[in-house]
């Protein structure tokens, strides 16, 4: 199937300097894309820790147990991706096959097989081939050039229609640090998992406690923040590798108070790689974000923000570019969280639509739908009724949608 | 916009015979739709007893409230309905709107106002005009003949393809009962909720506590196991009216064994009711019933089972006549209930297509691209881990439901 790019694809892949520690090759297998990479090999720092964060679903594959494994053992020597293959529900061969994955790398990077990373991403239940990753992989001729960050990012995608990368530099204790980060999805994306897989490297000098519990919170404002079609992958995978390259001496407290300005870089980057996977949602025309405020807490915020964004109604109007309010309220009604159905307010990008249980004084259709005809789109639904606050980021459900997923096996 | 018929329509609308104790007449008011009734007065028997079940979204509309106040204090006189306006989220104004409603119908019928219930269905947050149903309401002549079952449920309809009737007749006591009940729905069909707008009508004489206990569980398995798009409406309300009509002695206990024909025969109508608005589902082409069996228990099986039915990827996938049931094994994993990945056995119809983990060693694609390509289509999944069955009805999601749903308000 041809992917035409998304209407809401960044005009350029940005400029992503190389990560002191960090080496990164891919290959083309041919195995199930043609005349693109489809496999990615990382070689990592001694010195590197990683941080991880995977998919809550009960029937995760053969790749997440092997990296979770890797995780609780505090593995760094590297990571081995391939797209076009998810390699889920496919058994003891499967758990076989990500072994053997870990093995090949293993063997070219000169580490142990636990030591290695292993993420697939693809068809679920087909059975893996290995031969030609196993001949991608021997093929890669350590000597070479590192790859490029886009040429990485094309390497893990699927249906994405565009690369996704981000970087942002900070600095830490005086020191200069650089984060880049590359990601891939746009269909089975829903919260609670850390959507799909992203990698992303840094060469800070930061514990592995630090490394996980900073990756893990920021995770809840981006990653599992967002949601394409409220389906939740069994792949979903984010690392995050640090190298400790930098020259500043070990961050080991999450409280430091040097670890500020690289918190704001990485909770940038995520944030926008997280966005770039909305953006390339299947069939999406339309960038949304959802502001809940004022809900009975955080949690009630959250629901409520995605019972709207997962809303197939919703969705759907504002594909339509219709201010179809009375869905809002049917979502926040269907949440099952506290709701005051006469103190909502409900704004389109700033103008108040509906307040009190009834439409609002202002109300004019024309203003409404000269708004809607945008590509970038907020929504704000306020709660009144306490203090917790939340913001969800979706796109609406297009005939794009049904094209692409009503045939994907094939 | 013009509707075709759904695919999966039945033939012709059944025989229904008319219940003693039941009065029905219609109006064409053309407040939004043109050559069609738009309005359904009903008058019951002195003697009825009513129950109902109602949304549970915590914004219902006016209707809704008024008719909850109605079933708590035992109303029994009459129902007005009208289509074309849902009068959910419209303050006060829909309040009023709502009791006009009532004594509109109140005095046509000879009857109190707070003995009337009131169900409206159409857009949300558009302020309701009485006038057009108080003049379609004073034009009916109560000498005139009986509206059909058949002009009923289309007075009803909103976005339906088709009008919704089912019948049956038992037995009590060795006296002869009967039942016909109508619904209306096709879009905002979700759990937890008594979908859209169904009225059920019978002669048998049950006391209003048995009636009641009676419609609650049987909505279980049929009103509250369908789902077409996972949005739960504002509206959903479901009476079951009993005219005592029939020369019976009351049954005032539901463990009487003189229910059991009733109980199987209402079953039925529930059943059949709930099946057609799933089969006219906006934009369907496939029936699908999803069966979850040996689950941890009857709640987790109903959740792996709505999971299933709710995921977009699958309903899309069997739009698109594709076994994909990498994606059922996805929906299982999300539903967040337990279940062991390589205990699972998934069938489609009758052909195994995975199990212990890995796909089925019979498993045969055109086989089952031939299955796929029938309009009615059975889902098992076996979880192996405990004693919970439930079954669910959906529908596949198709370009048609784009179609509708993105241009509906205009």
């Amino acid at each position: 199937m041809h992917l035409k790019p998304s209407p809401l694809a960044p005009a350029n892949f940005p400029d992503m300097p190389p990560i002191d520690g960090v080496q990164m090759w891919t290959a083309e297998t041919g195995a199930k894309y043609q005349d693109r990479p489809d496999v990615l090999l990382v070689k990592l720092a001694n010195e590197a820790r990683v941080a991880g964060v995977f998919t809550k679903s009960t029937a995760p594959g053969a790749p997440v147990e092997w990296s979770k494994d890797c995780l609780a053992r505090g593995a760094n020597g590297g990571l081995l991706v391939n797209a076009g293959n998810a390699n889920v529900f496919t058994g003891q061969f499967g758990r076989d096959g990500v072994r053997d994955m870990a093995a090949l790398a293993a063997a070219k990077l000169g580490r142990a097989a636990q030591d290695i990373y292993v993420a697939s991403t693809g068809v679920i239940g087909e059975p893996l081939t290995l031969k030609p990753i196993e001949d991608g992989v021997k093929g890669i001729e350590l000597l070479d050039e590192n790859c490029s960050w886009e040429d990485a990012a094309r390497a893990i995608s699927t249906t994405d229609t565009y690369p996704k990368g981000a970087t942002k530099s900070c600095g830490i204790d005086g020191v200069p640090v650089n984060i880049c980060g590359i990601a891939k999805g746009s269909g089975m994306i829903a919260p609670d998992m850390a959507t799909m897989l992203s990698f992303i490297f840094t060469d800070a000098n930061i514990s592995r406690d630090v490394l996980q519990a900073l990756l893990t919170n920021l995770c809840e404002t981006s990653f599992n923040a967002i949601t394409v079609d409220s389906d939740t992958s069994t792949s979903d995978t984010v690392l995050l590798a640090a190298t400790a390259r930098a020259a500043h001496l070990e961050i080991d407290d999450i409280n430091d108070p040097q670890l500020e300005s690289f918190k704001v870089a990485l909770a940038a980057v995520m944030t926008d790689l997280s966005h770039q996977v909305v953006k390339d949602g299947e069939g999406a025309t339309k960038f949304i974000e959802i502001n809940v405020t004022s809900a009975e807490s955080t949690t009630a915020a959250k629901a409520i923000a995605m019972s709207i964004a997962n809303s197939p109604l919703v969705k759907t109007a504002i594909a339509g570019e219709d201010a179809n309010w009375g869905r809002i309220v049917m979502a926040v009604g269907k949440s099952g969280e506290r709701a005051e159905r006469d103190q909502l307010s409900i704004y389109f990008g700033a103008h108040l639509v509906a307040k009190d249980g009834y439409r609002a004084s202002g109300y004019d259709e024309d203003i409404l739908s000269a708004y809607m005809q945008g590509s970038k789109l907020k929504i704000t639904v306020d709660v009144a009724i306490g203090t917790g606050n939340f913001t969800v980021w979706t796109c609406d459900l297009t005939h794009g949608y049904i094209d692409i997923n009503a045939d994907y096996r094939s």
